[in-house]
């Protein structure tokens, strides 16, 4: 597993990094001549890695086995900190005031939108390196925008490589399995969103954690996230008011997939958006009924044959997903659905209304809007793994957002936060 | 000292929360059979509070000499927490999820609006308990809404009684030296707010806390505070982006002072104003100038005599305050700036607009309105002084809001936080 200079940049994982920086090095004439030749990604003799950790357990899963040798070569740590550190000198800011930022090594675990969304944003960050994306399908399946990808059962061999496993996977049946099984070997962030199961995840997260030395962030995002965290504020600061939470205008999927299982649809988008009157009223603290505060859009592409009334009929009256709403529904043509309804937007808003005396009364909100809820979600949740990263070296167990101090969210050193924020 | 069942209810420290209690106990006709007689605040035999702490230093200012005894008598600590845990088994939560919560005793270390606030909103928290008001004024010339007045010489031997001090004096010239002084004693909270020289002060404050073992946070409100709390969490989770921060509609007291000193103005109220065109503006992404964002409008008393167009000309041309902005001057008389522009009013918006990846942008907006800035700045630093209540057993020296978990700064527990709110 040693350094090798056939590796080409493109393949390594510090490739956005590397890019980014060369490109700052061509607008600074200057600096090329000096510094360039201490970067070069192709300089030979820089130390390897070691021995490939063979041998260690996988996933802790019988049958599968010694991990097959990872099929990819990593940038060794010291060049990575090097070409990081150099990239740091440039920065615009003092350097008396931004000190080196904790390189947080990240795995992607799954590999859909959210993972996708993950390997994207990831290169935003100068201080996140993705060491890889561990899939169960088969590794020749997945293609990435040029992150390495390798077999799930491997995670355990390139444990000591990870410092927080992105799970990327779905809460309704891989979380509960996938989060407890991954937490043996790595700290986790994950987007755990069934809400009702959250104590019970929380819990067992917890538990595996404290017993693996390992720390968890669970149900991480927006809503649950960032929405949760605005409610317990303002819950803490003004404890006498309301909240109220809105979501959209944005694509529902748990409600476009159940217009989808009706019998005459080939393929549906439903898009939740609040009533512009409802969030008016929110804010002057007008009592709202679950009809009052959002409406329902169903583009739909009937199946050969259907009936357009009775799909209708059987949208509207559906119980809990659509019968306590007001539902419109369009039928549209497989090509206009695709043409217009695959984005992702989604977004919402977090209405407090509360008072601090009689009369005197305050509003908070916080508020959403997203072109792409994936790569949102991603962008969160890779905050939230620098944030583990740093506490995973005083807790283990299970947390929330609300845990963690917020300016363990943030790249930049503390003298830096209160320079530039406060 | 001893408890004393002379001392009326309505003098004691928990004054407002045993009004409440009652209320409560009188909607509740079979409770107050049952549970009254335990409740009884004349009830006597209830243990004291042992020998007065005479003698000990008081803010170690020479001079000074010993503390008079304190003129109040407070409630013992056992009865109060007696009369708490009441109140919390009499709420509607279950009590599996909400554990008994930490008592904070506050003290209030000065009496303009924001000392005020503090008083008034405190009774709406079941966790705090205020001790009394520190003054330097003479304590006969304070009269507050019911809580005791102290001398602030006093504040060293009332140590023991109080969790955090929430320091409600002003950032230009009393601060910088009461904040440090009081830190030698108790935790502190404090809405330090002249941005440029929070660097030093927090410096200061954290060399204090360190070695006498107390914890402060400083710089604690809406802005600093809640709105420093977005921009942090804004850039660390979408760092290619931009965050515009807009103030008002609401009265700043600095532009109002400003307008004041001009000769020929008896009073005046300056009002700030986002220019809606802007904040429309920074959510899709547009340039602003200092211009664009904010508009000022001055409603101005004129002194005998005055002229109105040299008036107006002195202020429309003030550099830093005003020749910047576009700004509108009204004349009225003493009697309409009485009837209509007393109030406080203030809130503000920060907007942050970023892309995750080409083409793909995200808004983050936090907004508050505000009918009354004082109390809205005291339910924050209420919320702070919890916060480091609890966080003072783990650390000392100086904090800002993101350096503590936001559960913190909520009173209720780990369980019910995630199952209420996430």
């Amino acid at each position: 597993l040693g350094w090798s200079s056939r590796v080409p940049v493109s393949t390594v994982t510090t490739r956005g990094r590397a890019k980014r920086l060369l490109g700052r090095l061509r607008n600074q004439p200057v600096l090329v001549q000096a510094k360039l030749p201490r970067l070069s990604l192709q300089e030979p003799g820089l130390p390897g890695l070691g021995l490939p950790r063979l041998g260690l357990p996988g996933l802790g899963l019988p049958g599968l086995g010694l991990p097959e040798r990872p099929a990819v070569q990593l940038l060794p740590k010291a060049a990575r900190r090097q070409v990081l550190n150099q990239h740091h000198r440039l920065r615009e800011q003092p350097p008396a005031i931004r000190e080196p930022a904790l390189v947080t090594r990240i795995a992607i675990v799954g590999y859909g939108n959210l993972g996708r969304g993950v390997e994207t944003v990831a290169d935003q960050h100068d201080d996140i390196d993705v060491v890889g994306v561990f899939t169960r399908r088969p590794v020749a399946d997945v293609k990435t925008q040029g992150t390495a990808v390798l077999p799930i059962a491997d995670l355990g061999a390139w444990a000591d490589e990870i410092d927080v496993a992105v799970l990327t996977a779905g809460s309704a049946t891989d979380l509960p399995e996938l989060g407890p099984a991954v937490l043996r070997l790595v700290n986790t962030v994950d987007s755990f969103d069934t809400h009702a199961r959250i104590p019970q995840y929380f819990a067992t997260m917890d538990a595996v954690g404290a017993e693996s030395g390992h720390l968890a962030m669970v149900s991480a995002g927006w809503d649950p996230g960032l929405f949760s965290m605005n409610r317990v504020l303002f819950d803490a600061v003004l404890p006498v008011g309301d909240t109220i939470t809105f979501w959209g205008p944005g694509v529902s999927q748990g409600h476009s997939n159940a217009v989808r299982r009706i019998k005459g649809v080939a393929d549906a988008v439903q898009y939740t958006i609040p009533k512009p009157e409802a969030v008016a009223n929110a804010r002057t603290g007008a009592a709202l009924s679950t009809r009052d505060k959002h409406s329902r859009v169903c583009y739909v592409v009937l199946a050969a044959g259907a009936d357009p009334e009775q799909v209708q009929s059987a949208i509207v009256n559906m119980p809990n997903y659509f019968a306590d709403y007001d539902t419109t529904v369009h039928f549209v043509s497989a090509a206009e659905l695709d043409r217009g309804h695959r984005q992702m937007p989604h977004g919402g808003l977090v209405v407090h209304r509360a008072e601090t005396s009689a009369g005197t009364h305050h509003v908070l909100d916080f508020q959403a809007e997203l072109t792409a809820n994936p790569e949102f979600t991603a962008a969160v949740l890779i905050a939230c793994a620098r944030a583990v990263h740093r506490a995973a070296s005083e807790r283990s167990g299970a947390v929330t957002m609300i845990d963690l101090p917020l300016a363990y969210y943030s790249p930049r050193s503390d003298a830096d936060l209160r320079a530039t924020f406060w």
